[in-house]
This record gives structure tokens, C-alpha cells and sequence, in this order.
């Protein structure tokens, strides 16, 4: 026997399956399902950007088809199905599905089949700003606490704000709801056969992160606070438990019936879920000291701090919450709403470049070879709001500096940067407030794949930058939280730093500043957070006239004119 | 015989000859030549984006194709040599060209062969910011009156600062020059035989407008002026004389040499030349009270005034000049850096939209099924600086409001609406300062090509909109030139009231304003100004933290979200 843990990571268009061996986090077997509905996954509304939802189903059917798919690879080097010891959930969030009172999402109900109010509210579901807005207000009055443990700010993307939502635009939908549940929730539900829906367990992750559950006050808000914002609230309120479960928790055992459809043994333990990011921030070794960046179509940013630190709560982060990264420790989480999603957005909806010129290796190759500050350009990475720190969604993309010569590839440069300038807020925040930051480690699909961009983010953070050595860190997090709760007995490991030591580590290669490089994004970044200020806060009020100027002499710096 | 007369218009990629009934307007022929030398007949400098050059033999080669294919045009009409009475010519500008002792472009002598700075320095060339800067400070110190006329900022385009520059950065042409000479008065000279350098007549528009000449101070800036610029200035100074022509003064006759080479009859009168936009303007019927916008690549505005009425100072206008447009009246020229090369860069630059989207028919298409405020976005038209009312070259474009949805026609429309907000940033400048605008004629080929673009100025300009009856209304005016220099005696006629009168006229088609769309657009111009005010003047102070919020709320109004 070779003690083997599987992964489920739900991203936000697929899903993945990684099987490792528990012992030395050796990837045997990964297998990928890309969601069939929708536009590449994502349930979208012609009329109203803010809409992304997606259809439960695709997680079920992709649950199956990636776990045989990984115990198929991994036959190949020997895995049966007694070798797997324990599964580890990682999902996205707040990503919260209705559910009956059978536990059945109401998108796969023929009363509600084909409504978008009926499917999982994708964490990207922007619809719920306004009430996001009166949360916040409604909680600054009367339980200001609240606030304090979610950066000051309540998000549109996150649980109440969406349940909200749901009661004021599909009333019916909200009646049929015997309870919410996360994602994340929801397929360790079912891996358990949890189908009551008052029974099902929820994780510190998403309750902590998202729904404003704390210790603090016996868990979620108290229904009097729900009842002034809406008394439908209430009874949904009734419905969540008064504790939360972590990673190191064990839910529950694999029924037969599920085992039967992964190929799988009945009884293995399965792990309390957690948001892909936080998962992430395991699979990378995250410690007190490093922060861990998970870089894709946007990013998390996470660090973490014994329970017994003197912490303050931070303004402007997604959270501070007790064991929701590693156990035994608060997680801090921050974020990026979209990063690989602009660049993607410029590659695949702008399509510049003509036919040939406008892919992302095109475009790298070209802006790799100019210098910071050589385009003029400077950009706003808010093409889809920001989370951290100014916890806004209705803030939008910006791009200053274009003349008639500027270039596809200067742009796609342009908007690199600015992600990184984005980045850069983050970290100096955090410091800022006493978290201490002495290396930064990244994964997540652009820190694997592309140079360019992370030699940027070096610069720009003017530190040197570690690429966690597992391509699917999300994954692997998740495999560890299997080797965890199978235990040290069964072959798994007994706490977070055990499996750390044996199942992580980073890549050989790292990325460094380059001096001269870094001194111009010194300049930029200055800019960016005047931009950043004037557009995104309150209360910053100064002439802009020298913006345009100084990139103007930043670019003929550069170019030597 | 059927009185005849001659138009050439030298644009920025091409020259186009226009041969009119002298009677009528009626076109009989006409004929294009494309400059060969550089790209699309500019010059670049790679190192460089502020060079914009142009080769004066591709002016002469031009003139001879040109005019000889307007008469074989003609010929079918049942034109001869000897029906032409008259020629005039335009230019763009300020576009000086240096001159050996024999009259000869140094670009066209041996020693000069492919030396950038000895070609002409084409009006959007902008590598002379430093020295505007320098003369307009010196002005202020020394000569404020100089800077009254031209709009209280001395301009990168502008012949001074072209030419100070080019005695900072190639000397041996500068001293290789016996005098500098307008585009517009050397094709004249040519055709004249004016070979004596000291001897070229000036117009008054290159004067006026672009070298601080006016009859307050005897022409031309005096000695003690330029000195303290450079001494170099002041040999230069006495090549120039201390007067002008306008466009109703024959400057000379046609030599037998060019009337061989063109194939008209020699002796025939050539009028003083002009910049085409002013010569538009004639083409145009312009008149007291008629704001003419010339709509290309950049816009020109121009409007005249009689020379009694009391016309105050007015900052901000590329300037005042006696008899510039209309002899009689002063004229008033303002205009755009860039209005249809901001949509060219994003065709043919940025590329958007794939192999198959990205055309200007196609994203116009598409931009035509957008309402205004639809998109959330908002753009500065500053890609290559702003002219008018803010006089400085190194400002840059800019565009707010991108979420990860905005599509390549929402961004191509925004462009199209900042130049519109751009437009009437200038309207009401000239009206603040007493000038009536009761009528806006245009012309120019995105004014006849364009209905969208006019829409959506007729929108934001909230009047009604005429497009001149002539899709070539610079060489009209050209022509119209060479009718009034050839008298009424001649065919022609004795003055531009006359030749207005009976050579030009509006199109019945108007673009009337959408009075919902003119609401949407008096909120965006709210904002558009405030963005104008922030970066492109010194003394705007206040938080933009509501620009992106307000854009979003007019986007989700006009969306009925």
C-alpha cells in the first residue's frame, strides 16, 4: 500500500482532481472537467454584467469525472483504490447554491430548472452592490464589530449580500430555499450524504471570510441584526449551524453510494472544505512570515498569525479570520477581483493585434522587450472593481498615456503593471498594520506560466519572489487536508506542519528585482497611487495636472531622448 | 471658354488638385497624389514619436501628377489649358521647410540627402515641446503681447520652436538654411519662379497664426525678441519681410517653365497661399456668426469676425489674425490634435476585434446599436496632445470606466464621444468670450463619410449640425482663391462674398440633436470636464472619487438595470 490523498479543487471555469502521495506530495494522478454550461462555465445575463452564476450540476458531474480521471493516471503507477486515505474540498467563494429541504439545489428542481436566482451565485456575481452597500451601512449602526473582522466593508460578492439580493429580485426562489450553502459546503455535503440541510457542516473559511461568523458573537450575525436588514433573513439564519468546522475537521465518510460512483472506498475521511485560495496558501506552506499569492484570473493574498498575536483588525482586507487558512492560526485574506481576467479580457474581448499578433504569447514576447516607463502608459487594474483594499465594485478600468504610436503590446504591458502596482498596495497595507512579510511565495496558473510577469511583480514589489514548486497548489492544499484527517496512523499526517514539511516546497528558480527597474517602478507606482486615491477614495484631493507629465518624462527617460 | 480655376490642397499624406467652374463650384476634375517617402508620406524616427517629417520633392512631384490628372479629368468636360484662370493653394502648417541661397529645399541638395532635420518639419511633428516651452516663457517675460495673439501658449507646431530646435539639434542644417519657408508659400514660390529666398512672399495665416506676425508690431517677432531665444534666430529674422499676403493677393504668375510642366497656360495668376483648414473655411461659405469645423485626421474651428468688431483677447485659441481666413475679417482658428487619427490608431495601431471586427465600417456598425452612457466609459481625446483650449503637446489620451465586458465598439464609440466632448469644450471657450456661434457648418472627410460620428457630435454639441455641399471644401477654397485673384473681369470674381455666394452651399441633409441623447451626453460632459480640468490644467482640485461611480449609474440607467 502507498497512502495516497485526492484533491477536489473547484475553480471558477473547471474543476480538478490531483492525487498525491501522501508521504512526499508526488502528483500520480490530476484530471480536469471544464463546466459545460454557460460561457466557459459561467452562467452570464446579456442585460446585466454583474450576473455569474453556474449550474450545480456541472459540479457533480465534474466531481466524477476527474476523480476517475485521476485514479486512472494514477493506476499507472500502482494506485488502487485502497491506497486512498482521505479527500480535501477546495472551491471557490462566496459561491453560495439554494437548497431545498431534501438538500437538492433548486437549479436541479423542475420548478426552478433554467433560473438564473436558482443556481450558485459564483463568487464574480456582482448583482448584489446595492445591498452590499446597505449591509455595510446597516452594520457600521448597529454591530460595528462586524465590520471590523471584514476590512470595514461588506462586498457584493460575498454570502448575506447575495441572499439579499436573491429575496428582492426572485422572492419565490428565496421561499423555496430551505437554507443556503456555500460551495465549498456543499460537496463535502454530499460526499457525506448530508441531505438535511440544517445538518450540513460549514466551514470557518466561508463563514468567517464571508457571512461575518465569528467567535466573537456565538458564530453568524444574530437574527436581530438580520431582521432589520430584511426578516426573511431570519429564518434562513435558523438554518446555519452555530459553529464552523476547519480543515483539520473530519466531516464525515465517504458513503458507498458515492464511492461506488469515484471508484473509490467507502468510509474514507473527508475534510472540512475551504475556499480554493486558503487551500492554496496550504498546498504553497504558508507560515507565519509569508505571505502566499495565488495569481490567476484574479488573486488571493494570503497570510496567516499565531492565535496569540496581537493582531488588529485591518481596514480594507477580505477578513481576518480564526483557523481559516491553517488551523491554530488566524488567516488573513486579501485579493485582486481580476488579474489574468484583464489580460484576458484584452486577448480574447479586445482582440488587438489583427489576426496574428494579439495572443498572450504574442503580446508577451513583445512587451518583454520594453522597458518600465518606456510606453507613457499607466493603468487602473479595476476592470472588474477592487477587493483590496478599497473593497469597492463599482469602480471600473482605466488606462492614461495613450498617443497615436502606443502599441497593443505596450498596453498589455500597461495592464501587467498595473496589476502589480495593485499587488504592491496590498503587501504595503498589510505592513503597514504590523504584519510582518519576509517572503512572498506564488502559484496559481500565471506565477507557473509566466515569466514576464512575475519578474514585473518583483520589480515592482522590489523584493525577491518564490514560485511554490506544485502547478496546482489549490489542489494539493486540499490533498493535504485529506493527509490530515486520514492521520499520521493511516499513513496521512497529524496537523498542517507536518504535511507542509513532507508535501510542499518551492521551484529552484526564483524571480529577483532588477535594480533599475525597480527605481522606475518607484516612480510609476507613485503615480498609480495618486490615480489610485483620487479615483478610488474619498477624501484625496489634489491637482493631477503633473500625471500625464511625469510619464511623459518618465518615458523619454527611458528612451534616452 | 468656360472661366476655370485651380485648387491644390496639400494634406498630411497626399495633395488633391480640384479644378471648379469658376461660375458654379461645379467640380470637373480632380486628382490625388499619395506622398511616396516614409509611412503614408511621413518620416518617423523610431527613437522617437514626436518626429513627423516630410520630403519636399514628393510636394513637387505631387503638384505636377495632381494637376495634370485634374485636366485630363477635365478635358471630358471640354476643358482646355486656356479656360484655367487661376490658381490657389493650401498647405498644412505650421510645416517649415529650410531653403539653401538658391532656393532650394536642403532635403533636396546633396549635402542634406535623407538628413531628417533638413525635410519639412510637418505641422503634427512635436519634437520642439521644450523650446515652446522656452519661447512661451520668454514671450511672457519679454513680448506678452505676442502671446495674446496666439492663444497665450506658443505651441511644439509652431515655426519658431521648429526652428529653434532644429539649431539645437542639427546645427549644420540651420546654418546650411538662407531662411525657413511655410509649405504654403514655397508651392507659390515655385510656381511663381521665386527663387530668391529673401524674395517669398508670407501669407498672413503661416504669419499670424504660427510666427507671432502682426501689424501691431511690424510683423514679424523683432531682433532683440529672438536674441535672447538664440542670436542664431536673427539672421533668420531678416530673410523674412516685413509683410504679408492674403489669399486675395496675387503673389505672381504662372512661370512658362511650371506652365509646361503642368500643362496650363503660363501667366495666369497664383494666389497667396493659406493653411488648408482655412481655406476650408472658405470653401465652406464661412461668415460672421458660422463656426466652420473642419473634420479629418485633426479638426480645425474656425470662425471670422469683422476687422472692426471688438473682439477681446481670447487664451487658449491657436489665434487671431487679421485677413488669416477672410481678408476683411479676423480670423479665429482653434481645432483638435486629433480626431480621426484617434480612430485610426485604434483600427490600425490597436487592431481590436480580431481579423474580422476591426474595421472602421464594422466597429461602427456596431457602435451605432449603443446608447449613450451605455458603455460606462469616458476618454480624454489627448492622444496626440491638445490644441485647443489647453495649448500642450504633452498631454496624453486616457480612458475610464473598462470592466471585463467592454467590447472594441464600446471603446471605439467612447473615442468618437471624447472628441465630440472635446469639440465642444472649444464652442463654448469661443462663445465665453463673446463670440456668436449661430451656425456650425462642417466639412472634412469624417463630416461627408461618418453619419455616427456627426450623430454623436450633433448630441454633444446639442445644435443642429450642416456638412458643407463640397466633400473637398480645402481645395474649393483654393480655388476660390484663384477665382478672386483672376477678377470678375477674368471669369472669376472680385471678392469672397462673391465667390461664396456663388461657389459654395450646405448639403440638404442635417444632423439634428436627439434630445434624450443630449441629456445622457450633458451628464458625460459634466465629467469629461472635470477629467479635462484634472490633468490638463494647473488649478483643478477636487476628489474624482464619484467620476467612475457616476459613470456606472448612468450605464446601469441607460441600461433600465
Amino acid at each position: 500500500m502507498r497512502p495516497c490523498t485526492i484533491g477536489l479543487d473547484y475553480g471558477t471555469n473547471s474543476v480538478r482532481a490531483l492525487l498525491v502521495d501522501a508521504a512526499s506530495g508526488e502528483p500520480l494522478g490530476t484530471s480536469v472537467f471544464d463546466y459545460p454550461h454557460g460561457d466557459a462555465g459561467i452562467l452570464l445575463d446579456a442585460a446585466d454584467p454583474n450576473v455569474a452564476r453556474q449550474h450545480p450540476q456541472d459540479y457533480l458531474d465534474g466531481l466524477i469525472a476527474v476523480t476517475r480521471g485521476a485514479m486512472d493516471q494514477a493506476r499507472q503507477h500502482g494506485i488502487g483504490r485502497d491506497d486512498i486515505i482521505g479527500i480535501g474540498v477546495d472551491t471557490t467563494g462566496s459561491t453560495p447554491i439554494p437548497l431545498d429541504a431534501t438538500g437538492t439545489p433548486l437549479a436541479m428542481t423542475d420548478a426552478f430548472s433554467g433560473n438564473l436566482a436558482a443556481m450558485a451565485w459564483l463568487w464574480k456575481d456582482h448583482t448584489a452592490h446595492a445591498e452590499a452597500t446597505e449591509i455595510t451601512a446597516h452594520a457600521a449602526d448597529m454591530r460595528p464589530q462586524y465590520l471590523e473582522k471584514c476590512g470595514g466593508t461588506y462586498s457584493s460578492e460575498w454570502f448575506w449580500a447575495k441572499l439579499l439580493r436573491c429575496h428582492r429580485i426572485a422572492p419565490d426562489v428565496f421561499a423555496a430555499a430551505a437554507t443556503w450553502v456555500e460551495h465549498a459546503d456543499w460537496i463535502p455535503a454530499i460526499l457525506t450524504g448530508t441531505t438535511d440541510p440544517n445538518a450540513i457542516k460549514r466551514c470557518i473559511c466561508a463563514a468567517g471570510h464571508k457571512a461575518m461568523f465569528h467567535a466573537d458573537w456565538d458564530g453568524y450575525p444574530d437574527e436581530s441584526f438580520l431582521a432589520v436588514l430584511d426578516p426573511a433573513l431570519v429564518a434562513l439564519r435558523q438554518s446555519l449551524p452555530d459553529t464552523a468546522v476547519n480543515i483539520s475537521d473530519t466531516v464525515g465518510t465517504l458513503t458507498a453510494d458515492w464511492a461506488e460512483k469515484l471508484g473509490l472506498k467507502p468510509g474514507i475521511p473527508i475534510a472540512g472544505g475551504a475556499f480554493d485560495a486558503h487551500l492554496g496558501a496550504v498546498g504553497s506552506g504558508i507560515q507565519p512570515g509569508t505571505l502566499v499569492k495565488i495569481i490567476g484570473t484574479s488573486t488571493c493574498d494570503m497570510a496567516v498569525a499565531p492565535l496569540d498575536a496581537d493582531l488588529p483588525d485591518i481596514p480594507g482586507l477580505c477578513g481576518i479570520a480564526q483557523e481559516s487558512i491553517l488551523p491554530g492560526h488566524f488567516g488573513l485574506e486579501a485579493g485582486q477581483s481580476a488579474v489574468g481576467d484583464i489580460f484576458n479580457w484584452f486577448v480574447n474581448r479586445l482582440q488587438p493585434g489583427g489576426a496574428e499578433n494579439g495572443s498572450h504569447e504574442a503580446l508577451t514576447r513583445e512587451a518583454e522587450t520594453l522597458k518600465p516607463g518606456q510606453s507613457g502608459l499607466l493603468a487602473l487594474d479595476w476592470h472588474n472593481g477592487n477587493r483590496t483594499v478599497l473593497v469597492d465594485q463599482r469602480l471600473t478600468g482605466a488606462m492614461l498615456g495613450m498617443s497615436l504610436h502606443t502599441s497593443p503590446a505596450e498596453m498589455y504591458r500597461a495592464l501587467v503593471e498595473a496589476t502589480a502596482f495593485g499587488a504592491r498596495i496590498i503587501v504595503e497595507h498589510m505592513e503597514s498594520y504590523g504584519v510582518n512579510i519576509d517572503r512572498v511565495i506564488n502559484c496559481g496558473g500565471i506565477s507557473a506560466k509566466n515569466p514576464l510577469v512575475m519578474q514585473i511583480y518583483a520589480d515592482v514589489l522590489n523584493r525577491p519572489l518564490d514560485i511554490s514548486r506544485s502547478d496546482q497548489t489549490c489542489a494539493l492544499g486540499a490533498a493535504m487536508a485529506g493527509a490530515v484527517v486520514a492521520g499520521a496512523d493511516a499513513g496521512g499526517h497529524d496537523d498542517f506542519a507536518a504535511a507542509a514539511a513532507a508535501m510542499t516546497g518551492v521551484l529552484e528558480i526564483a524571480f529577483h528585482p532588477i535594480p533599475e527597474n525597480a527605481a522606475v517602478y518607484e516612480r510609476l507606482f507613485e503615480l498609480y497611487r495618486r490615480l489610485h486615491d483620487i479615483f478610488g477614495t474619498r477624501d484625496y484631493a489634489e491637482n493631477q495636472f503633473d500625471v500625464m507629465k511625469d510619464l511623459l518624462a518618465i518615458r523619454d527617460e527611458t528612451r534616452g531622448s
